[in-house]
């Protein structure tokens, strides 16, 4: 089997159970259209990679066969139990949340093949749904049954991530506006934007079952290193692959002026990057002028570095898995890491 | 003194701290436009009633003299210290977020005198500086240095609250387009979307300090209690307080076509309620319009009912004060109780 079929069964053979547990975690009941828009985006789908890393992590830290465990009475590392799907529905829920959010500041149309949010309901409706969304996650956390000094440290971990990813998303609106932005400040926005939320899924785990500080500090570190990677490949997958596949139109971020390491990198090395297409006649920017844009980032070798990155991050993240036990699960997590930057879309 | 006169006195006495707290708690750092949009309602001024009904129950409770404890070291009830001003923190800044997006929702222009932050930032803005509220809400929570199980407890109550004035607020924005809503649904809404942030900010301080079951409800129903008279008062004040004392348009209840209780009252007694004002025309309503209106609900008895109404739910709540001891705290929540219905602005 190939690292995206094995990691496609993982996510497979938990897929279910997590949209089981967030349908019947967040029903649609009064407010009903409040509720509506609040599971619009997460019934339309998505690969639940964060609640899967969430659950493949709590199975490797306590060691047993992969999906053979329930995962509402999960087996804790001191004699305990803990209902760890519930942690993994509060981290899904936080994506959902700031992806609703996120459309209505870039005022994107489309999110997983549907309209936005604001756009399939209103713009009010959209803001309450992701506030919803967002108390509710901390709810969720709240209903692991972990003891309370677990309990506080994983909804410490919750709350500071939150907030970084709301940096996260004010430095990446800061950027569109400023030429002068380092690749190092790109990589501090990804980490807040994107790599915390990933640090959440498999630092929470541990934090609940009772694992040492180490273990968590290094899942914390997995974590950040794959979601680093998880942002850069968006951005190559952007630039490679055809808009019919990406479900959204192809070298988007360059029409929207948006600054990515690859254009970072290419500016660096003396490309005109805000003349690669013509950002103020985005209704005419045709494939061609995607083509010939990617032709100039990979002659300044701005590709191959993304690339580069992406990979050693991948590997960073692979070394720190070291901490766990050599189970299943613990190969699924290498394998994610491994798909992250292999996939296509 | 008047009970006016105590109730300044006593959020004088506390509001300083309460501001200094913000300021050490909310520093503007990076990035800052956001942080400056975070802090920027809440340096504009405000009452601060919610967090002084904190302070104030937490005084009562460990039945110190006024004022007298510093705030960031409070003698709980089982001989332990708690930071009673990081709880305190956090419920004005949920305040705050919620008046930030709400202003979005309802398009407001002004606020506390100056421009929504919508208006002096932008629309992305606004939406993250509320976002990021909310989870610093849940880091002050966690911040308070109670033991693991109160501190869990808190965060629960905090959770809940934020989820249902999220579920007030849509049924606030769908009762705008219906015009068959009951009296008890506009009480329930306004439970939701206003009372339970009063009821937090006094059962909360009695979770943390370790107080019984018993006191932890009664000071949620008086929270609750007066949280109701409050936006009932309000009602009342848009329509019987001059503009220029009020901050926005007198009326403004009528010619948004708002709601409340004075117009659900009024409707039963057969007026024809948006009739009163012509709201398709909001430029050229004056205030002798207004008058007419207002001569018409009293007419009615509404306006008087709606007193009423406030004033009973004021006994109500000062009546589960009675688990208090008898301090001056004590007597300020009764004034406070008292004041939120006397008062003319």
């Amino acid at each position: 089997m190939s690292t995206e079929e094995r990691v496609r069964g993982a996510l497979e053979d938990r897929r279910e159970a997590v949209n089981e547990a967030i349908r019947e975690q967040l029903p649609v009941t009064r407010p009903e259209r409040l509720y509506e828009a609040s599971r619009y985006l997460l019934d339309a789908g998505g690969k639940r990679l964060r609640p899967v890393v969430l659950l493949l992590t709590a199975e490797a830290l306590a060691e047993v066969e992969s999906c053979s465990e329930d995962y509402r009475a999960f087996p804790d590392l001191t004699g305990g139990e803990v209902d760890i799907m519930s942690a993994a529905v509060s981290i899904e829920v936080i994506q959902s949340f700031t992806l609703i959010h996120d459309d209505i500041m870039d005022d994107d149309d489309l999110r997983r093949g549907v309209p936005a949010v604001h756009k399939e309901y209103d713009l009010e409706t959209a803001i309450l749904a992701g506030d919803t969304l967002y108390s509710k996650a901390f709810e969720y956390m709240l209903e692991t049954d972990a003891p309370a000094e677990r309990e506080v440290r994983a909804l410490d971990e919750l709350a500071t991530t939150c907030t970084e990813i709301c940096e996260g998303q004010a430095f990446d609106v800061e950027f569109e506006s400023r030429d002068d932005v380092t690749t190092d400040e790109y990589l501090e926005m990804v980490e807040l934007k994107t790599a915390v939320l990933y640090a959440a899924a498999a630092a929470i785990p541990a934090i609940l079952l009772g694992a040492d500080d180490e273990t968590v500090d290094a899942l914390h570190g997995y974590g950040l290193d794959i979601g680093r990677a998880f942002q850069i490949q968006d951005d190559l997958l952007d630039l490679t692959t055809p808009s019919e596949k990406l479900g959204k139109q192809r070298g988007s971020d360059l029409v929207e002026g948006k600054r990515t390491i690859i254009t970072l990198h290419a500016r660096n090395q003396g490309v005109d990057v805000d003349a690669l297409v013509d950002a103020d006649d985005p209704e005419n920017v045709t494939e061609a002028d995607i083509d010939t844009a990617v032709g100039t980032l990979e002659e300044a070798g701005s590709i191959e570095f993304a690339r580069e990155m992406a990979n050693d991050l991948v590997a960073s993240g692979k070394a720190r898995l070291e901490c766990l036990p050599d189970t299943e699960a613990h190969s699924l997590l290498e394998d994610i890491a491994d798909f992250l930057v292999e996939r296509e879309y």
